[in-house]
Formats: C-alpha cells, structure tokens, sequence
C-alpha cells in the first residue's frame, strides 16, 4: 500500500462538491457532499454517548440497511443534537432534497434513504432547513471529481480547526489498483467512543458489506478510538465508509490476504488522519502521541495509553515543555490498572532526539535542558514501558493550552 | 450541630505550629504540625491511585494499627512521590524527630509510629531530610492552641491554593460539647478518589477506632469524593482524623444516635471544605455545583453529576459565563448511564436567580442576558432532574480558565 495525495474523489467514481450555505459561518463554506456516479455499500462506527444526534440515528439505520447509498451531505456550524423530533425532520428533508437533484442529475431514481446526512457545530439549536435543502440541490449542480473539490469539501465541513484533514492510498488487490481515500473533521469534544467526530472514507474496493463493516470497526478501534482532545465523547461521532466497487478488483467475501490488504490500507489512512486530529486538537501546540509498551494485554496497554492522553495536568505540562514525569506515573497509576510502579520505564521522545527521563520509582538525573529541548517540538511521545508483558498501545491528543480555553469559554457567539 | 469559627486546634487539647523550612518556596511557610497532649484513636482513607506516596504508605500502616497517634507533621513544597525507597526513609527519619521531641517536650515516651506524616507538592524530587528534622524539632516547641496557631498551620500547607481552608462545628452528644475541625488543602491534581490531597481532623470526640474509620469513610464518599478540579487522582490523597476523647462525652462505641450525630456533623465539616476546595481549584473563578436528582439510584447520580463535573467543555463555558447547556446533556450521555435523553431537565441556578434551560430534548427559550448574569455568580449550580427515579447526588468543582493553563504550563520551575 502506498500514499498518495488526494481527497475523497481520488478512488474511480467518486465526486465532491461545497458551498457557503450560510447556516451559522458568515463569508464561508459550510456544507460538503460527496456522491458516487454507482452503487456504494456502506459501513459506519457512531457515538456511543447515550444523546445522539439526529443525522446519527438516521445514518445508522441507512448503513444496517442493505439499501445502496449515493451521496453524504454534510453542514458545519449547527450540529442538529438536542434538537429533538424536528432535527429528524431536518435529516429526511435534506436527503429528499439531495435525493430529488441527484435522480435528476443522473437520470436514476434515488430515494432520501439512499442519501446519507452529518453535522458538526453547536449543540442545541435548530438547522435553518430551507438553506440545507438549497445547499444540497445547489452542490449536486457542482460537484467535481477533481482534487480541489475534494479538498474544497474537507474545508467546508471544518469547525475549530485549522487544517482540512484528508488521507488517500492506493492498494494492490488481484492485481487491481483499489484506492481509499477519506476526509475527516475534529478539534474539540475530541474522545471518541465507537468513531470520531465525522470520517468519510471513499473507495473503489468491491467489498462484501459485512466484511466492509469489520474492516472498519476494527480500525476504528485502533485509530479514532486512540485520540483524545478534551475527554468528552460527542453527540455526533460518526465514520461512514462508501465502497462503490469500481475499481474492478476481485471481489472481496472472505477473510482473505485480500481482506487483510484492504484493511491494513485502511488502517494506515485512518491512523494518519487520527494523528492530524490529534496534532489539531484545540488550541493544540503540539500532537502528543503516548506508546504503552510490555502490558500485559492489549485492552490494558490502550488503558494505560487513554489515561495518560487524556491527563489535564500532563497535557499541560506537556504545553510548557516541562519534564514533569510524575505526572504521567500518576495518570498510569489512576488508570484502574493494577501494576508496579517501580517497574516502569519513562521516556520522551521526538525529532529533536530520545531521553530516558524515569525507572526504578524515580527520576532518572536527566538533564533538564535536553528535556525541554525535546519537549519543544511539535510532535512529542511519551514512550511508557510496564515490563510486564508484550502488549503494546497508542494513543494521541494534544497540549492544553490557553488557546483552548478561549476557544472553548465562548464557543457560541 | 453548629458551625464556630475555628481551625484545627478548636478540639480540646489540639495544638499547632508551623515553620519555614525552607524545603522548595523561598520566604514563606512550608511546614505544619498538629499534636494532641492526649492519645488520640485514628482513622484515615487514602488515595486509590496504584502509585502512593510514601506518607500514604506510612499513614495507612498507623492508622490501621491499634497505635495512638499523638502528632502530624506535614510538608508542602515537594510531595514524597515517586521518590522509591528514600521516601519512605524520609518518613522514617521525619517522625523520629518529632517523636524525639515530644518526648521530651511532654515527658512522655512517644514512638515514631505514633507520628502521621504527609507531603504535598512536586512529584519525582527528593525532599532535604535535615530540613524536615529541623523543622519537625522548632515545631514542637512553638505548639499553641489559639486559633491563630491553627490558621497559621492550614496557610503552611497550602500550594496552588489561594486561600487556607479550615472548618470547625460543636455537637452535643450525650449533654456533652464535642468540636470537630479539620484543615485542608489542595487546588489541582483533584479528582480524589478515596479521599482528597490532604486533609486533617482534629476532634475531642470520645468514640471507637472501628466506627471513627466507618464514619470517615461513609462522609469521605458524600464529600471529597465528589469534588473534581481536572480529574486527576493524586498519588497523596490522604484524610486523616484524630479523636482523642476530651471532650468526655459517654463514648461512641455502637451506630446509636449519638453516632449518626457525630457523623452528621463530620459530614457538615467536610462538606464545606470540600466546597472551598472546589471554588478553589487551580485558576478558578467559580465554583461549579451539579446536582443531580431523580436518578435511579444514588450510585447512578454520583456517575452522572461527576460525568459533568469532570467535562472540559462544560467548565470551559461555566468560566465563558455561556449557557452552553448541550455541553451538560452530552456530558450526562457519555457516563456510561442508559437514560431517555428527552426526560431530562436542565436548570441553572445562582445568587442571581434560577432558570430553567432545557427539557424534551431541546432548549427552552430562555432569555440568554438572564443566563449569563446567573452563570456570573461566583457559585454556580447546574441541577439536572433525570425523571427516572428518587436519587440524588452533588458534585462540585471549578470552571476551566486560562490560569489553569498557565499554573500547569510550567508547575516545577
């Protein structure tokens, strides 16, 4: 599997397109689709927090369904949760609304339960719905199969952060060229628990849906589920995967080497992304990326891992480059993982080189200035090993700044 | 029971002192003591962070023996974590000198394990053990029992904390006048779980060892174990009580009234403290109060009312004075409780007025300049009514502010 540059139109038959619908944002983007040109089966991972968004619940049921899906549309700026029966009715009027430009456009007969919805914004208000209908019938007339329009679209769906978001790869599957692109959004309320904030993933791949499904719930697992900005699970977290099959491959419908290539590709372009989500948490200065290693198992090296990703205290030391070490061996030891302290190993790492900072039950005589030399930079890893097994996590958030405060003290106005 | 203005020299036969010992601040108090001329039945609750300080270590042992404790001895500055075998020398090494000390002050043969000590501060440094002994002998000469000795010992102890905090409260049990009192302090790294930072009662309640620690205990769960600053569990929770029976009331030896008595008002005493702590959390402006009522059971209404406590975003807008009331609904949903999300009833409440702000899953159409001059209150309540059943629980702690950050940026320098 390989990189490439691209968005989610880079995989055949895949299309995007943006607009400024005016929902909330002034003088911006604030609405995406993507459509595909055939049939897509679908996969999606939601929230698990027990308030869930109206386009959560209307996605859900699409993607359990076996009906073929056509298209996402996607606003930024209101997040249609808490918004009780009428942000339902908001979600089947924008799929209809979608649904009736799309069957036009394409001379095909597309139904609102074939159109797939999302939002990110605030929480607890209502969507003006008159400007989504508008934006989706204005966005099926544009929409564009080149790299700028899905870069467009990545843009469009962006909230508090900074950078668009976009990973794509290419695959050998049979000896076809398969390629999975995908797009995802995500700053703040940043702790995700099933998927993050909003993922789509595009790609060409011809792929059983149920395998489809455990590909991704697998991946989510071990990429959007390992980041944390401020520990709050969304109302909204949704990961959609749209497979159109165009690429021609040989079908997948085992759990075959084909199986495992498609899902290490998919791995790898939603790992990159998770790690951008991180690297652009809110307010962030820096990605930090902890690595639990010699645990005893898996479930409690990702524990351990969450524990420390998500300490306030150690993100802020974390923010003002400070070795502060103890802090880390307190959020292991508040982890509700039984271990001995006096076992563990502690070392930070970055480009700027590795230094052990702690063993033994105490601090090793580190040099101070080294320490805050690799600390300065803008990706930091804390490297924690328990020599107690050969179980092994990653997790990755980001500094708590000041910038994160300010963000977050007047989200609303 | 009635509060009285006093600290932890109020019981009978408590005395305190404090010093600068010169361990890490420069010209301020940095050491406190707090000795009974009578031998006092303890009681105590620790942190349940696997990794310990090592004055948890030796308090736990003392407490749990059948020794009489006759002093305590604290440090702030630097906390005695992480510290491996030293630290617990250290602890060794500090309770002889008092124990020598006291010996000779009070012509008594008094033995090291009848010396609780405690640390607060940075984590990973070792401590100046010759300045602890020092400190630990001036001490014991300048013991007093005025409330200005007690005063003056609660501010030694402080680190972060802006303000000392002590309570004190009388009960009649059984024609006799019993005083608790205790000091505290702790301001970030506040997620107790057991119990919080430091916290030290004095009382002259004559009442058995078994039941001192069973009241402890219940009040501990009701009061320091709900107050969160930044959901970090320090490696030096530690609350310990010392009852030292002159107040010579008929002795508390079974769960009679005269016990539900004592525990009412310990549980008063402590509640207060753990409001102060709460409202003085790093950097707080605010003290955030949630209280959660009509929950299933009362183990469902701490999970819940702690779920919000603990949301960043919840406390990021608290100290924007936003009524940003989704932030509350999600919080509530990602705790790990199954509720109808629609049932739910969200208030806010201060000095300024109360003002109901959502319900049916959607906002109420409040009027925003009203919440915001409620949400400006330097106590503020957010009560969430579940409609599912007869449980209550309160949790407090602080809004997150930008001199969080900045205290935690760079704590060790």
């Amino acid at each position: 599997m390989e990189f490439i540059d691209g968005g989610v139109t880079a995989p055949k038959g895949f299309y995007a397109a943006n607009t400024a619908a005016g929902i909330k944002y002034k003088d911006r983007d604030d609405m995406a689709m993507i459509a595909s040109t055939a049939d897509c089966v679908t996969a999606g991972t939601y929230t698990k927090n027990v308030v869930k968004a109206a386009p959560v619940l209307w996605d859900r049921d699409i993607t359990a369904s076996d009906k073929p899906v056509r298209a996402v549309v996607v606003n930024a700026g209101i997040a249609n949760a808490c918004t009780g029966r009428e942000g339902l009715e908001y979600c089947k009027r924008t799929s209809e609304a979608a649904a009736k430009a799309l069957s036009e456009k394409y001379g095909a007969s597309i139904e609102k339960d074939q159109i797939l919805v999302a939002s990110t914004g605030v929480i607890g208000m209502q969507l003006p719905i008159e400007k989504l209908e508008t934006g989706a019938r204005d966005m099926t007339g544009k929409l564009d199969n080149t790299r700028e329009a899905a870069n467009l679209a990545a843009r469009a769906i962006m909230t508090t952060d900074t950078i668009p978001k976009e990973a794509a790869a290419t695959v050998e599957i049979g000896g076809q060229t398969v390629t999975i692109a995908a797009m995802t959004k995500g700053s703040g309320m940043i702790h995700p628990n099933m998927c993050t904030m909003l993922c789509f993933v595009t790609t060409d791949a011809a792929i059983d849906k149920k395998l489809l499904q455990t590909s991704l719930s697998d991946v989510v697992e071990d990429t959007f589920n390992m980041i944390s900005v401020d520990g709050d699970t969304s109302t909204n977290d949704t990961c959609v995967v749209l497979a159109n099959g165009l690429a021609g491959n040989r079908p997948i419908d085992s759990e075959s080497s084909d199986y495992e290539e498609f899902k290490a590709a998919l791995f790898e372009v939603l790992k990159k992304l998770a790690m951008m989500m991180g690297g652009d948490g809110e307010g962030a200065t820096a990605l930090f990326e902890v690595i639990v290693n010699g645990a005893k198992t898996k479930e409690e090296a990702k524990i351990l891992a969450k524990s420390v990703i998500t300490s306030s205290l150690t993100k802020a030391a974390i923010y003002g480059h400070d070795a502060n070490w103890g802090r880390i061996l307190c959020a292991l030891g508040y982890s509700g993982i039984e271990f001995d302290p006096d076992a563990v190993e502690l070392t930070f790492s970055s480009a700027a080189g590795t230094l052990l900072i702690a063993r033994d039950g105490h601090g090793t005589d580190f040099d101070e200035e080294e320490a805050t030399r690799i600390l300065s930079e803008d990706h930091v890893t804390a490297i924690c090993e328990m020599n107690r097994g050969g179980a092994s996590a990653t997790a990755w958030g980001c500094d708590l700044t000041h910038e994160y405060v300010s963000i977050n003290a007047d989200y609303r106005s």
